[in-house]
């Protein structure tokens, strides 16, 4: 009853998992968003900064959805994401990434650990999913970004196609 | 001589490879305990905090040991956690950890890394092993965590379950 | 088209592939080498440093190169490393990395994602490639470091020699 069989997809346009999810980042803006901000600047931009932020390094705690809209009322994301990203680039906008995708509903239990770096003057960039645990056990593969939307400088919005290319079942 | 071959564990219930050891945490607290403490809060919380200490990120080099008790006198630990946590959540305390093992007895040579949520509501929460080197050669697997001991606001133990799914032996 | 098949090494010193680059770290050094840094310290050292820098955390966008030599005028790094380290050893020199190399040539594009500890006090010391992007997709391996120069406080190059011990190809 215990046993896990592990797959290990055969064509790269063909993960053993697939889901599409809204990554939405609301950062604390100094000032009066204490109670819907979902992220916060732990570190200042360096010297290295050309408004760039070099340095900046955000921890969060993001609702992630099926989506595009934010969870409405008491409606529950679903997911979330926690971990932290930074800038790290002096002439552009730049970042990298390492978080927790937590699933705590009917559908999912457990979690997807990912990092990479967030290229962000490419349209998509791939970064890893390094492993997973609970229904996610032991699990690898990629997850594809893509810029959906930014708002002012305090909210920006990623679509994430996680697709899992070892799994257990 | 220098083959190695890749077990995949069939059962989730039957890791490769297992072992318990027992993380302590010695937190710097800003005063006297600077010959004692392993650790230190390298940002402060950010205003996302309610006492929770959002944003707050801690680097460690924290002993590892077989039991409980901490080393006495010129005893080794059985290994090292070298890496950081920080705290994410508003509302409640809530974690995340990436951090190497390193070990470096007769026993074992070698490091093991993992990173991954630590939810400090569950009783228990896996994180992910998502390689290692020397004895731990490209292992994988899963750590469960626990919270086995609190103690003011500077000493906090875990017991960690390390179970390896994927082994080179 | 898109069928890639995974190739296990069935020997540690048979990597599937292999290459050796050096890596670079200009750190800012609080004055006027904005333009030639590629590091910058986004924290600063705790009380736990003697002289150990225990606790700063360094971001970084650093050139990889093929040989020893910085690139010179408009040559191209043969990749980026972006990610960060931090100190985190009281009584001597010791830290812990995370970050991608990432690829943009004609050579190669896509991303390699490392993370571990460097064991400052050891000749070589091994950290983890925990996952690839592009042509390095679903990669794991090892990449053994050495420390190949340390001029003054802001510069250092390490040799890096990147194994794979699982492609997909």
């Amino acid at each position: 009853a215990h046993g896990r069989r592990k797959l290990v997809s055969s064509a790269n346009d063909e993960p053993c998992k697939k889901m599409t999810l809204y990554y939405h980042d609301i950062l604390y803006d100094g000032g009066n968003n204490t109670a819907n901000a979902t992220s916060a600047a732990a570190t200042e931009p360096t010297a290295l900064s050309n408004s760039t932020y070099f340095g900046m390094l955000v921890v969060f705690d993001d609702p992630m959805t099926k989506r595009k809209a934010l969870p409405v009322g008491n409606e529950l994301p679903t997911a979330r994401a926690q971990g932290f990203y930074f800038y790290d680039k002096k002439g552009s906008l730049n970042s990298w990434f390492a978080f927790s995708l937590v699933f705590n509903s009917t559908a999912y239990k457990g979690t997807l650990n990912l990092m990479g770096a967030d290229l962000m003057g490419e349209r998509t960039r791939d970064i890893s999913v390094v492993g997973g645990t609970g229904d996610f056990f032991m699990a690898r593969g990629i997850a594809t970004l893509r810029t959906d939307a930014m708002e002012g400088l305090y909210y920006f919005r990623l679509q994430m196609d996680i697709k899992l290319y070892e799994c257990y079942v």
